[in-house]
């Protein structure tokens, strides 16, 4: 017997009406072409808080006994979690604390304190800021949120799935990145109940596949930086892994740049903004195209909470890899009216400059040489390759960097 | 007699269905809270080719004779009305031909093409490519489709005020952007004759305010770039601006940096990718705060589709408006171990330094001295005091740029 089941979904799903967004699911036809799958997307990066978390906590909240909800509760997250938890109990009037790790960005803090949390700073990393939700938890009769390992959590993270099959009931495939585990548990029991016959896959980012190693019996460390930091979780959850076990029928890996190609193909195919996580699951497919050719799949959008800085710097390189900017070491004579010239060739060739460096001191230049570096607007790599050769036409040494 | 009544539009909405994305609408709690009222969203930028331009653009060839359905259509236009006659066109397998301004981003005419579109480039602006369309249309026997003065097309943008009225019923106003009026126009009369007493405002760009001043009687030439490229229409309709005269209460006017901070804020807040026309709505709403202080309000994010390298520079200017960036410009000696010591004091108050440069040809500048631009990554504007603050307090001349 599993620790969740579908009654306990739709008893979730009764418990959330009106105080969630019933989140949209829409069809990504260019992304459909692009991967040879009718592809659907399930938007809970437009959820109330911009990420699936808000039905956990909703469901956990509003399940509290009276006691409960007066002593307060405590949760340890500097994400989506922690801006779930702090939104729901203010709406459901329940003093929330939030313990972070001291070094958060202050926007992350900012946002969850405006939703009436308060913010307590403590420990390195999270699992410091954890096991002093779990001291304040006990010194203060709080009750701890967990972010995924507690079966109302995982009942509420169920409730996506009942929405999407009720909005596309033909799926062939449901895709869901895999953190701890609970919107994946959730979902798979929701579908599964309802269409036995459904495929749930889960993804994981290379750097942080706790999941598929501890079904795999592999123990190591996990570190390093992703993109995908909401889904980077070194433990996964007991009641989790149990559930995953039972139903899901694959967990993929995805790499690093195939998460930040996933950001950046759904934001300018499909107009939706997911954050590195949130888009994990179209990575999954994105580099397994091949398992879910021509059917019909639907993957969730988990989160949208993504720092502007990091997602202007995915655009850029986004369009670099594109083929849409170009980077040019030109190597020019150090003299007047070099400059003009280059630039009057690649303006010739419809190629819009946007950045120029020169640089006077590279290693093994004579003095009188110089190299220029240039960024270009181009209009493909096809463009790139005619800008180059007609600058080399005009006599110039070229390299694309 | 309105050209368009309630009946043309139900009659749209039944054409329509299956055949477009029934859109979302969402709630703004984010923006509702920084702006006092209580706004949704009305997602068309997630409609199939990022635009409400489908609906206007399928009602039209949906409702074509066989005869004018083989012989094909013709439309002038390198933006979304582009895109939504060459996906609805193909789907309907009636042969396209688009017309856009020779100098057409490679990306736009890549995507319409990608739709089965025969593309022709022609003249150095929309108003030469339309005059090319209509040549084409009386030579070879197409039917032109208009981007709004066209009944078809009107009644069938107005499918979107019957969903928007179906999903919240209580709404006191809608807000939606003018480029034509073809949108305003069939959402006042869908939403008008469902709900009298609800209250319809345009916002125009403000350096293309044609419609507003077609109504007070203005003539002018407008010119300029505008990040609301989609609503920069220097001629208004004939059709819409009957419609508008009658059914519209208000023109709103939104300057060039309301429409940028509104893209912004649209993306920071709500996890919504608008493009400018898409999110001029919005720039109406915060430019007007007091009209719409406390009431239910809903905007149409009428469109996405906006250029990444554009979309990654408004990121980055928000930014700094934020105080979330700061540029500084630090005078200092130019000797060895400055820039350690700058740079050890806005570490030491938490600033991450993102780009250094050094000018050492400022004008007035003794040879001796340098000036250091840093950009730094801030929590906000009191955090950017700070760290100036301090550099003053260690001896630099500091200003923020």
């Amino acid at each position: 017997m599993l620790p969740v089941d579908i009654a306990d979904i739709e008893t979730a799903a009764q418990t959330l009406a009106g105080s969630i967004q019933k989140t949209p699911t829409v069809a990504a036809p260019r992304l459909s072409g692009l991967l040879g799958c009718d592809l659907v997307l399930k938007l809970e990066c437009l959820q109330y808080t911009g990420s699936f978390k808000d039905r956990g906590a909703h469901n956990k909240l509003a399940g509290l006994p009276e006691s409960g909800r007066r002593c307060g509760v405590v949760a340890a997250s500097a994400g989506n979690h922690a801006q779930g938890v702090a939104f729901h109990a203010n709406r459901l009037r329940v003093p929330a604390t939030i313990v972070m790790p001291r070094l958060t960005p202050f926007t992350k803090v900012a946002r969850t304190e405006a939703f009436g949390a308060k913010i307590v700073l403590h420990g390195d990393n999270l699992a410091d800021s954890q096991a002093h939700a779990n001291t304040l938890a006990a010194d203060r009769g709080l009750t701890l949120i967990h972010p995924y390992d507690d079966p109302l959590i995982i009942a509420g993270q169920g409730t996506a799935g009942l929405e999407l099959l009720a909005a596309v009931p033909e799926l062939d495939d449901i895709v869901v990145p895999i953190g701890g585990g609970g919107l994946i548990s959730g979902i798979a029991i929701a579908a599964k109940s309802i269409k036995p016959s459904i495929r749930i896959t889960g993804v994981e980012a290379a750097r942080y596949p706790s999941m598929h190693d501890a079904l795999a019996g592999i123990q190591r460390a996990y570190s390093g930086s992703t993109i995908a930091e909401g889904i980077a979780v070194k433990e996964p959850g007991v009641l989790t892994r149990e559930i995953i076990t039972e139903l899901v029928d694959d967990i993929l890996i995805a790499e690093e740049g195939m998460l930040e190609a996933a950001v950046y193909q759904l934001l300018t195919c499909s107009n939706v903004l997911g954050e590195g996580a949130g888009a994990a699951g179209l990575a999954g497919i994105m580099a397994h195209r091949e398992r879910f050719a021509g059917r019909r799949v639907a993957t969730v959008i988990c989160g949208g909470n993504i720092d502007p800085r990091l997602l202007s710097s995915v655009l850029m390189r986004g369009l670099l890899q594109d083929g849409r900017l170009a980077r040019l070491k030109v190597e020019i004579e150090d003299v007047p009216g070099v400059l003009a010239r280059v630039s009057a060739t690649i303006g010739d060739q419809g190629g819009n400059i946007v950045e120029v460096h020169h640089h006077r001191l590279a290693y093994g230049q004579p003095a009188k040489r110089a190299d220029l570096e240039i960024v270009v607007e181009t209009r493909d790599r096809t463009h790139i390759t005619a800008i180059v050769e007609q600058l080399k036409a005009a006599g110039f040494g070229v390299a694309v960097i």
